[in-house]
């Protein structure tokens, strides 16, 4: 966990008793926000075939809608994501915080933690980087703690930006997220973006999200084609879009000497390579090699990574994804940490719907580590759980929403529709291999892949 | 600032617009609590001669309290130290922050920080390591923070610590401060708890402390006697309370050589060594050396310090201030940094009012990360600017205020009659080592001295 050498307290008696020992009562007689129930329904929407590194995303994307009740009447929403394991450990850690105050954020997440029982997830699709048992808490804990956070917004009459020190900008810069990808999903007919497995196509896609939601940053996934072909593609966009900064994402695609050799056609183009190669000591090779920063959303997913990528000056840019770092104040936290040890700051995004877009939201506008513009599907999703009118992408930006808690609310009938839809797609797991396999029998996830 | 090469973005189009370059407008028309008037008012009250390694304390601390008014009527408490140029830029920080709201803090700490223009501030008693621009917009931007924090609470109802996560403790333990002193001030009488300049003595004070506050852990200001009749005095302590951890702290008054041959006396006997000598690189040789943890206020005191800390393996523990580290949130995020990389935290204290002591219980009660008990000067202290009643210290600690904001109020008369006090006592600068030689003109201070 650590990579200080025994920090441990010396062989004395501990002054400090261990914290949650002694439940705090409410002694001045407050009323507190108690939590009664926490709801999980996983919902399944539409999304493109879009392709990365280990697969392809598959016709359903599968989400989690968490609903915080309390005893005030008070309702606050979560987001995450939907895999089947996950779901399991989330319900287990929902009835292990219900009777806490909304409040009481920390005892919650060690609440959690007891309940996990030190137990580690796994991503099928193998996208996030090494997870942990402290990151797996952090991972279950992230939404409970947007959905308390958005109660005592809601409570306070501010915004959640407000409990996370207020907004430091009204509008949150977004960067377009450009992705190979096929024409429609297999036996069905083309969807509305069309094909993209060259650069012409990859050009036209970001013609046309600059024209719609007006991105004055491009992010690139990579890792589909072979490098020296993406990276064509890349100088493609740096001359179709001059001054727009530009990322390439191959996932760890590469070894690192295919990353240097890459990186080398893209110096003074890439605003940064995110992830070109797996783990913290070839990312460190790399970054040693090339003038390009080096970002990360793989080798830095959890705190624990934090003192090894220091250490080794593996990355200079963190992408945060309050999804994994166990909410709102612990994103914070890290975003301080970056500011602290020099490393920039840009923010992690998959598949989401409004939820997670409204605290995505928050968390940036609190924000004033953020150096980069951050990521987001939203383009890509056409169906979603909140009520439209507060969140819009527009000039590459989503305004921070100002009303109370998160800003935003549940659309029911929406929520009962996606529901079904999670039932009736069969879907339980992310399995982007699995399913390219099925179209290509012969394809085999491979990291590096070139 | 940083440890890391180049964090620098790459040489694109920067698409993060800097924090406050727009003023944020609150669209939804929530009522905002907005800063009309920010008073500070220093005070004066009364210490006995205790004795550290720059010199004696004068007859009267200096503290100044800061009241923040809103538009919405309520109002929020801060203390901060008082020195002349202290008061001077938080007098300018002052006339800064006015206008906006108390939950901006964020924008608030940027606007201090534009204030004061890059302004270095100083102590002359020198006991705090190095002071830089950053740190010292931490410093004036402190007590703002905290007062803030306390209309935030009182609007919302809930305590501080539930501002910043949560309560993880009901009581907050502190350390015992034992300090060689004067049997009084020059000229006057002996005080009530007479001289300590010698084992003994210690041994007497360490035992009232224990008496009459319970204090389950004890420090001793060192740096005062060689440091091998302070070694003795531990032993001693060691003997007559068995069981209780003891720290010393003789404020880098040691080199290198005397701090390991001291410490090799005290392995298994102190819970920590504090500040045993100068500097990051002295103390990372002293670590090196002893089993002892070694603890620091004196060399990680800013967050630019934590880099090379830990990269030089510096300290063990880091003793957080929220009056130095920019308030409370900016606390949080210290403690977050040691929990990440593998450092202990502890808590420093000065000659503090009530203020004070709720703000740090509040940090300390919503610190999972903190691992051995606080400091606090409170015991010395015979006057006050807060109404009796709240803070108690009993049993070695003190319960955390559950009322809202901070939990404390103001006594106007005991505040009026303090500033009396500071107006006609004529200190208006700590000067520590001037005091002692008023009565000792060969005094001289040496750092280190042994």
């Amino acid at each position: 966990m650590t990579a200080q050498p025994s920090p441990e307290p010396a062989d004395r008696a501990h002054p400090v008793a261990p914290a949650d020992r002694a439940v705090p009562t409410d002694r001045a007689g407050l009323p507190e926000l108690r939590i009664t129930t926490v709801t999980v329904t996983p919902v399944a929407f539409r999304e493109p075939p879009l392709l990365n590194a280990v697969g392809v995303h598959e016709p359903y994307a599968l989400r989690a809608v968490v609903e915080v009740a309390t005893d005030q009447g008070l309702t606050g929403l979560g987001e995450t994501t939907a895999d089947e394991g996950h779901l399991e450990r989330l319900r287990t850690a929902a009835g292990a915080v219900t009777g806490l105050p909304v409040h009481a954020l920390s005892r919650m997440r060690a609440r959690v933690a007891a309940a996990l029982g030190g137990r580690t997830g796994s991503d099928l699709h193998g996208l996030t980087g090494p997870i942990t048992a402290a990151s797996t808490v952090d991972r279950v804990f992230s939404p409970l703690e947007v959905a308390c956070l958005d109660v005592q917004g809601r409570a306070a009459g501010r915004p959640v930006s407000d409990l996370l020190g207020g907004r430091v900008r009204d509008e949150v810069p977004y960067s377009a997220y450009l992705f190979h990808k096929w024409a429609g999903h297999p036996g069905g007919p083309p969807d509305d973006w069309g094909e993209a497995v060259d650069t012409a196509g990859i050009l036209a896609q970001a013609r046309r999200m600059v024209d719609a939601y007006g991105f004055t940053a491009l992010k690139l996934k990579g890792g589909v084609r072979p490098p020296q072909e993406e990276a064509d593609t890349v100088l493609a966009l740096h001359e179709a879009f001059p001054g727009l900064p530009l990322r390439l994402d191959p996932n760890a695609a590469w070894t690192p000497e295919t990353a240097l050799a890459t990186a080398r056609r893209l110096e003074g183009v890439l605003e940064y390579l995110e992830d070109p190669t797996p783990g913290l000591d070839g990312m460190a090779r790399v970054a040693a090699g090339t003038a390009i920063p080096l970002a990360t959303n793989m080798c830095v997913t959890a705190f624990e990574h934090l003192p090894p990528a220091v250490a080794r000056r593996s990355v200079r840019i963190v992408l945060a994804d309050h999804h994994y770092w166990g909410g709102l104040h612990r994103s914070r936290l890290l975003a301080g940490i970056c500011d602290t040890f020099g490393l920039g700051l840009s923010m992690h995004s998959n598949a989401h719907l409004g939820i997670s877009l409204a605290a995505m939201t928050h968390l940036a506008a609190a924000s004033p580590e953020l150096t980069h513009a951050c990521d987001t599907h939203w383009p890509w999703r056409t169906e979603d759980v909140i009520e439209p009118g507060v969140l819009a992408l527009a000039d590459g930006a989503v305004r921070v929403p100002t009303g109370p808690g998160l800003g935003v609310e549940l659309d029911r009938d929406a929520l009962a529709r996606l529901h079904e839809q999670y039932l009736a797609c069969g879907l339980r797991t992310r399995d982007d291999t699995g399913y390219l396999r099925r179209t290509d029998p012969s394809y085999r996830r491979r990291t590096p892949r070139w």
